[in-house]
Parts: C-alpha cells; sequence; structure tokens
C-alpha cells in the first residue's frame, strides 16, 4: 500500500510553531502520511508568489498527492475554504487566488468549498485555519473520504491577475514574475510565446536599461557581473548572472518590464 | 504496527549539519522513525522562546510522540540530560527550563535523569549532546526501551520564569511572551484572565503609546497601518496590524508591557 | 524492509520550488523514500562549504544511504554528473569537488560517469540538473538499480582545494575552515594534530590579534565576551565564544589564520 503524500507551502516561516502545529494535526488523523515541505518562505500574504512556487512543483509529485496550501490574509473572513480536485492532484487552502496559476495548467474536475465541520478541529480559531480546517481536510482526504463528502460544489471561485505578456507595435512585452533565490528574474514569457515571437530572427532583450542579444545555454557561458539571458527550468525566459547575482546587480523588482524587440534592419 | 513519530526542536539553524547528524544517529538506530522538525530557529540559546514554541505545537501530535528538544547554552557542563514523561507524551532534553510551560499544561508522570551510557553514543563530546546523548536517546525510547531503563528518577529539575499577568489597581499588566513571523505581539494574557478581568465591561489595550478599544474577530478587521487586539491560536491576547508587521511598526520586544485598563465612568 | 534514505544538500535555500520538484521527482519514481534535508543552505555556489558540511554529517547515517548533493555552479556545462560508490555510502551529483572530503574518508569503491539517459527525465533542462538528472538517478539507486547501471567508471574525477594544516618554525598554521550558526570557527586543524604538535607543553592559540592560553572543556567554560578554544563536535580546534557569537565580536572570515606557538622558556 502506497503511502499518500501531503505536500505544504505556507507563508508562516519555519521559525514559530504554526507548521509544525499542522503537521501534528495531519500525523493524528493519519500516522501514515507522508509530510513534504513545498515551502514555508512565501512572502507574508503574497498570494502570487505562492501560486507560482506551488504551479512550478506540484507536477513533480506523485498522482495523487495533496497539496495544502495556506496564504490567508483573509483568514477568518468571508473567503471560502477549498478543495479543488483536478485529473491528477488535490489542492486545499484558501479561496482567494492561490490556485490560479494551477488550475491554467491541469483539468480541474470540481471545486468543493470546505463546510462539512465534522473534518474541521473542534474548536475554530479565526486566525489559524491551517491548523484547523485545511490540515485536517487534508488528513481526511489522505485516509481516502470522497471530495463530495466535505461539501457542496461550486463554479464561483477567485482568481488573481497575472500578467501576461503582450505583443505591441513589434514589441513582446513581458515582466518580472519572479526573483529566486540566486537572484534570477523569471519572466512571464514562456519559451513557446518566445519563439514564436523571434521566429530565429535577430532581437535585443531589454532589462532596464541593459541590452541582451541572444539566449545562452547555462549559466556557464554569461560573463561573470553581465546579465544573460536563457529559458529557465520552468521554461520561461529568464534573466540570470553567471557567478553573480543579477537582482542585487540590477535591483529589479517583481512586476518590472522584460521587453524583446526584433532588430531592424538598417 | 504505527510509525513512532519524533519531532525536533532546536536552536542549531538549518544551515549547519547539526540537525541532520541527530536525524542520522535516529535512523541509525531506528529506521522506522518518523522525523518531523518543530523548528531549528530558535533564537540562539534562549530557553524561553524554546519552551513557548514547544509549549504552543507539542500537543498537535498523536500520543506517545516523542519530542526532542535541544535549546543548550549549559552543553556538557553541570546541567543534566533528562527524559520528562507526561500522561501522553515523551520529552528527551537538557535540564534548563525548556520543559517549563510543557509542564504546566501537561501531567507529569516522572522526571529520568539520563545516565545509561549504553544508550549515548559511544564517543561523547562536551559540546554537541543533541547528537551524542539526546538524539539516541530519543531513538532508543522510539523502539520501546522503556522509561526506567535510561536512568533513575529525580523530583528536582529546573523551570525558567515567565513573567505572569498581575492586577494591580485595577490593571490587568502584561507583557509580550513572544514575537511571531508575522511581527504579532503574542502576550503573556490568556483568553482566561481577560475575561475574567474585563466581565464586557468596556477597557483601553495599551500596547506602548497606542491605545486598542476592543477585541477583532480575525486580522481582516483591522485596519492597514493600525495595530489591533484578538485572542490568537494559542489562546492567548496578540497584538497584530493587518496587512503589516506590528512588530516593525512598534518597534517593541519581548517582555515590554502590554496592559489592560477598564474605562472609569466620567 | 528498510525503507531507503535520501539525503538532500544543496544551495537552493527553501524559499523555491528547487528542493521540492527534486522531491517530487524521487517520490514519484520511489514512493517507499524516506527524505532527510541536510541543509539547503549552502551559501550560493559555495562548493567548499558544500563539502564541509557533507563531510561532517553523512557519516551519521545508516549504512547504505543515498546522499544527493548539489552545489553546481556549472550546471549544464562541461562538468560531469557522478555517482560516487564508498564502502558504506552513495553519493550523487556534480563532478566539481564536491565529494573531496567524503574521499579523503571513506574507502571509495568506484566513480561512475551518470550517462544512462534512460535513468533521467525525459526533457532536460541545461540549469537544473537536481531536478532532471541526480533526483532520478538518486531514486533509482534507491530502487536498487546497480551503480554500474548508470554509466562507466572512471578514475578521473575533481577535487577541490582545502587549505591543510602546516608547521613552520615552531609553529602550526592552521585556518578558519568553517562558520557555523553560532558564530564558532572551525578551524583546520584537527585533534590528533593539534595534539601531536603541542604534547602536553605550554601553548599561545592565535585568532587575529587575541590570545588563547588553553583548550576548554566545553562553552560554558568561557567567560561572556572573550574567545576560548576547544575540541568541537566535529574533532578540529574551535573557536567559540561563551553566551556570545566568536564571529560577530572578531569579524574573521573563512581562510584566516589560526595559528599555535609553543611558548618559550624565558
Amino acid at each position: 500500500m502506497r503511502k499518500p503524500t501531503i505536500t505544504l507551502l505556507t507563508d508562516f516561516g519555519m521559525k514559530d510553531h504554526y507548521v509544525a502545529s499542522m503537521k501534528g494535526v495531519i500525523l493524528s488523523i493519519n500516522p501514515q502520511c507522508n509530510l513534504i515541505d513545498i515551502t514555508h518562505q512565501v512572502s507574508p500574504q503574497n498570494i502570487q508568489e505562492g501560486a507560482f512556487i506551488l504551479a512550478n512543483s506540484y507536477s513533480s509529485f506523485p498522482k495523487g498527492t495533496i497539496h495544502l496550501s495556506v496564504v490567508d490574509p483573509g483568514v477568518g473572513g468571508i473567503r471560502k475554504p477549498i478543495l479543488l480536485v483536478t485529473q491528477n492532484y488535490f489542492f486545499v487552502g484558501p479561496d482567494n487566488g492561490l490556485f490560479t496559476l494551477v488550475a491554467q495548467r491541469e483539468k480541474v474536475e470540481k471545486i468543493i468549498v470546505l463546510t462539512q465541520q465534522k473534518y474541521f478541529l473542534t474548536k475554530l480559531s479565526t486566525t489559524f485555519h491551517g491548523r484547523d480546517i485545511f490540515a485536517p481536510v487534508a488528513a481526511h482526504l489522505s485516509l481516502g473520504i470522497q471530495p463530495n463528502a466535505f461539501g457542496d460544489q461550486t463554479r464561483a471561485w477567485v482568481k488573481v491577475r497575472f500578467g501576461k505578456p503582450a505583443i505591441e507595435k513589434g514589441r513582446l512585452l513581458g515582466e518580472v514574475l519572479h526573483i529566486d533565490t540566486f537572484g534570477n528574474f523569471v519572466s512571464n514569457i514562456d519559451e513557446k510565446i518566445f519563439f514564436r515571437f523571434t521566429k530565429e530572427r535577430p532581437y535585443v532583450i531589454w532589462v532596464g536599461k541593459k541590452k541582451i542579444h541572444h539566449l545562452g545555454k547555462g549559466y556557464w557561458e554569461g560573463k561573470p557581473g553581465e546579465p544573460m539571458a536563457l529559458i529557465g527550468s520552468s521554461g520561461y525566459l529568464e534573466i540570470s548572472m553567471n557567478k553573480g547575482n543579477a537582482q542585487k546587480t540590477l535591483k529589479m523588482k517583481r512586476g518590472d518590464p522584460i521587453q524583446v524587440d526584433l532588430k531592424t534592419k538598417a
């Protein structure tokens, strides 16, 4: 019998007891669970960042994995707790847009609003639904309880906006979607859009005032201290710096523009 | 057969090899153990902080869980290594007060001084009893070795002081017990004391020079940038800031006063 | 049947999806694996630091453990992916010196260059071999695939330089090998060399301009604010500060000298 895996993604950090409390609750319900941290260092209350990290990791896990994701600035308020069932995975968390990107990539089968209190902890706080609602629901789900048992289906659910790349006046206009631990800028321009736009024609990638003239094959190609571009491991156009940290040098932030221009003949 | 869970709480951080060495030692003795991190980011040598985080997480875990806790500024000196057995759990660590709060909440059955060297690593360092004494004892315990096998019982053990809330001249005087990752101030005033003192009468909560006039139901009620009060998920009066960080704004620290005054009729 | 353990050591940090992606890949291949983090906080691209942390933790784990180690500044370039098989363990990672110290301590049986693509992910990125090559190889290894199946043996592999202590003009010249989370300086002078040099004669340990005249037995012996010396838990001469942080006070860095002089009779 295969042990079910539950992943955890939160903005709780690892210093406090919050993550451990969730894990304890899960193991008290299903001691056979395999608990894997995705991250607990989502920037506080940053739903988009959580959505991005989840979207880039969930599909590496075995089919049937339960992804428990809690970035929840509206905890205790009117936002609903939900279970999103896709063809391959389960996602449990607040209905605030955290699953926006996942739903663009996975076939969503149903969305359940979590209302059946028998699957929650007995005493609910208004500030820690990760422990009181989401963890016990994920644990019961891992025991084989059917999704429909947790509440009714809904079709209305919340999405957050992610800037999409656009083509205007012959320019491909993108933006910084994520800045990773190494200071790499991950743009919102995926490889399909990039190559469909450039079509083997010469181009310039603008990163602030810096120009980059071609894609590298790997970090090792970049000159130290100079920004380089490549298609990163998640399939997006990425700006990086060999033996350095692009973010520290270029000081760009999430949402800043990354543009591709076709070179015009002189 | 249920896999025993061992939790780990230390001030070792996650950068060095210290935590991994402890886990390796445990798995070498009992490969079936389920290892769960509570935290390794207790502020260095801060026994009170460790005690607080442990007290807020241990009881979420299944009965029989072994809590291995090492914040140990006196390692290698005269402080004793102990095993505290409560009705529901086991606690292994240094006798320096780390279990003070746990012992206020759990029924303590016995306290064993760890002296039986056959359950330690063969070569003892004077600086890393986490690896050499506490980890192997926890691992042997998880194999079903009886507590009495590890040493003799004691009744004398160390507690650390935690400021308790007091009522003086009609004021409820508390203090900041913990500052969490989100910058929330957790006070030492628990909900029972708070409501017994206020008895539905109007009150003012003083946080530094700021006044708060009522408890919120959840973070979402707070005005951005303004401190708010609520009963937090651990059952204590907590000062928070919706979409902000109370600690960064108010610059208070552990031990600073949080007071509740009853409003007098004019 | 014993569950195989795979440890992970990287410089990926815990904020991004990188570590979780590797774990997902492993569990998709072998759901029975026990995954244990050594650290993900190796300083970015610091092969020597990774080598030191790995060398100080690998041997605590059960025989047969697979150590998956990825600090990989040359990812996607000409450096080879390798599997190092020692008498007791397996090490999977880039051939860039990360296993230098391990190979000084373990009997190396063979080194395999990973070339059999059927054990890699189908689509290889040029920037994330941790996910695409090293994780799936470690997972297949944990299923019992024989080392030789992954590629051909080699005898040529990369080592990095670690300063070795030297004796010159009656002085034992060492250096700072590692600075740990507590600010302790771990030198490259191991206890055998130290005692063979000092032979119970009086000595002075120079740490910058500070002099230390004897070894302490444990941290508790040190005067607060004053540096002290002891043999640390890894068996090296270590400079520490009781109730303080030697690094913050002395501001030394990796590679700075730590010297032992014999006292001459006046």
